[in-house]
């Protein structure tokens, strides 16, 4: 007989989920009530609301799918491209790996323009890839790659995909709340994130935004979009403005109240502040981290506040040491992808997590295992780095 | 500015989301934990057996998608068929229709077979169907219709289907758990479902389970299926078991909390207890619904007792009597859809809001508002009469 579950009570400092605000898990258990009630209405329209602060746009286009934030990136590419269409999409870690599929099963061709993982998209060769196919519909890029911890210049690449004609189309899975991102300003056409990075907010929902442009050609497609669950030609029959609200699909309400109660969350805090807070944790990190011994895969000018990539050395084996966080301290780290893996951990300090104390915890726990594992390091030492920083 | 979100605590007697078990609500705002900790990989092995068990089958390909059901119903399609199959598709309801589209968004042909809104399937139309297309790849229906309130005898059809050598694929959105649902039994090949139905749990998870010998068709595909997010080949790498854990995207890890414990509620309960309970509280319902001087829809043989479409006098205005038991009584029941649109009610009595106090509260609630609005009703009578049948 199979009897309830009660997860251990962790700290998430891995690449997401990160740790929930105990207000959002509250929000969470509210009752449910029903998909079309006029009370769940008003909150749809505050979550589209709060979600165009978030996403910095005006966008009438702006909404959560009702899926993780894979589902999201399925969503831009599936109602953006036809069969016979040209993508250029950027790749430097794992996300721009997936982009490249969801082009290719939507029919369409992916022109890649590689860089080395744990370094930054360079900005000539995606302008020499955007000579080489004048008929590109689109440039897709990760603004902030959660397999290298590395973040790219969104601005600059939405300005050339202006310059040479292409919708921008961005991920934004680990940059929302966490660091700029500023879809007006920058001319961003399709955007898409997730809720259990820097929102804070349990897994299983992806915003995404458009441009008029992009809902201009999502309105004019030829061909019918793949995915009836994704086609967003239906799904704003029930998220549109100014229309009967028609069903489609079952919103996942209480995950909806959740989603709702993050962004009230950073509302309250403020976008500017709330990156602020990111910027100053990760630096008390840094000095931690420094301390220790270890070191940063990621030049400074593109490492992400929320995301951080250490190094360790040959000596140490990954699993355990994560293995002994977890069981000694309730706390998750991330480990390395791909080429990375077994060599980096992936340490997260995303939204709610993103705090001075998870940064001593982290500091005090690592040093006590590497310190148990061989390693010369001082975890005390660590501790008054990472204060030092944030008086 | 926005505030947190409270919503009203409603009963929910629609056609789904159904009131969810305060013990659901309390284990879906458990802590989160990471997507790939131990702890967690622990659970998703229960969920998936607490499935074979609320499914009956030893299916290894057994697993909850992480979306609404729609999506649920879009996995399978989408995993089954390729450009150029044919499906044979009963079309009784909404529902019918929405697999008539994701047949066709898959590239394939969809051979329908049609009966009025209201009715079971007729197996004889569905036999000349298979007969007339040797070459059909599967057969497709609805178990029971959440627009109509119509059970088909799934059995019956499942047979036909290996009889002409198609695969059968059944949504059980509304049946699974109010009714009997035997996967192996009834030979079914590949089953939907949704989470917000009989199972009383949020909505936004869709539990899916495959037979041998559809994993065999997935598994021998010639193209790839057209979605990433929903791709089984990959999926499976994360919920497959003998394998390491592969990280497809990240589970929607609280509604896995919920779900597991509205399976554990399911198990402790027993299948055939709770499809018991449906029925003793849905004859009460009849009872009180035919004092109230008011008509089903459905012939008795095919009628859910998890979903009842009762007709109203043309005197009555649909949507002032639901707003009435809305706003007077916190009540929800649901409209009619297509055809049936301001003809008839669709009340729910789906798992948790399964109960004799519902079956009270709703007779009570609408025989007041008839009354009201000038209909010949007598609410204690119609609660007598439901009482009665409990006896």
């Amino acid at each position: 007989m199979i009897t309830s579950f009660h997860p251990p009570v962790r700290t998430l400092m891995g690449p997401g989920p990160s740790d929930v605000n105990p207000r959002i898990l509250e929000a969470l258990s509210r009752p449910t009530i029903g998909h079309l009630d006029p009370a769940f209405i008003e909150m749809m329209d505050q979550v589209k609301e709060l979600l165009q602060y978030a996403f910095q746009t005006k966008n009438e286009l702006t909404l959560p799918v009702s899926a993780p934030g894979s589902a999201g990136m399925e969503t831009v590419f599936a109602n953006l491209l036809e069969p016979g269409d040209i993508a250029v999409v950027c790749q430097n870690g794992v996300f721009g790996g997936r982009m490249k599929e969801n082009v290719e099963r939507c029919g369409a061709k992916a022109v890649m323009v590689e860089d080395e993982w744990g370094t930054a998209i360079d900005l000539n060769k995606v302008e020499d890839a955007l000579k080489a196919n004048p008929d590109a519909k689109l440039l897709a890029f990760v603004h902030a790659e959660t397999s290298t911890g590395v973040r790219s210049d969104a601005k600059a690449l939405c300005e050339l995909a202006r310059k040479y004609d292409c919708l921008s189309l961005v991920d934004a899975v680990t940059s929302l709340a966490g660091i700029e991102v500023d879809v007006d300003g920058w001319g961003i056409d399709a955007i898409y994130s997730g809720t259990q990075k820097c929102l804070s907010c349990v897994p299983g929902l992806a915003p995404v935004s458009f441009s008029e442009r992009a809902a201009e050609v999502i309105r004019g497609r030829e061909t019918t979009v793949q995915s009836w669950f994704l086609d967003l030609n239906l799904v704003m029959g029930y998220w549109g403005s100014n229309t009967k609200r028609a069903y489609h699909h079952t919103a996942p309400v209480n995950s909806l109240y959740a989603l709702h109660e993050s962004l009230v969350i950073l509302q309250e805090e403020g976008l500017e502040a709330c990156w602020a807070r990111h910027a100053r944790n990760h630096a008390a990190l840094v000095a931690g981290i420094e301390a220790l011994g270890l070191s940063f895969v990621v030049d400074i000018e593109h490492r992400l506040p929320q995301l951080n990539l250490v190094r360790f050395p040959e000596s140490i084996d990954d699993a355990t040491v994560r293995n002994a966080l977890l069981n000694s301290y309730d706390l998750e780290i991330g480990s390395g992808l791909g080429a990375l893996a077994g060599k980096v951990w992936r340490i997260g300090l995303m939204g709610f997590a993103s705090s001075e104390k998870n940064v001593f915890l982290c500091l005090s726990a690592l040093g006590n295992v590497l310190r148990a594992h061989g390693l010369d390091a001082d975890p005390a030492a660590a501790v008054i780095a990472a204060q030092a920083t944030l008086r």
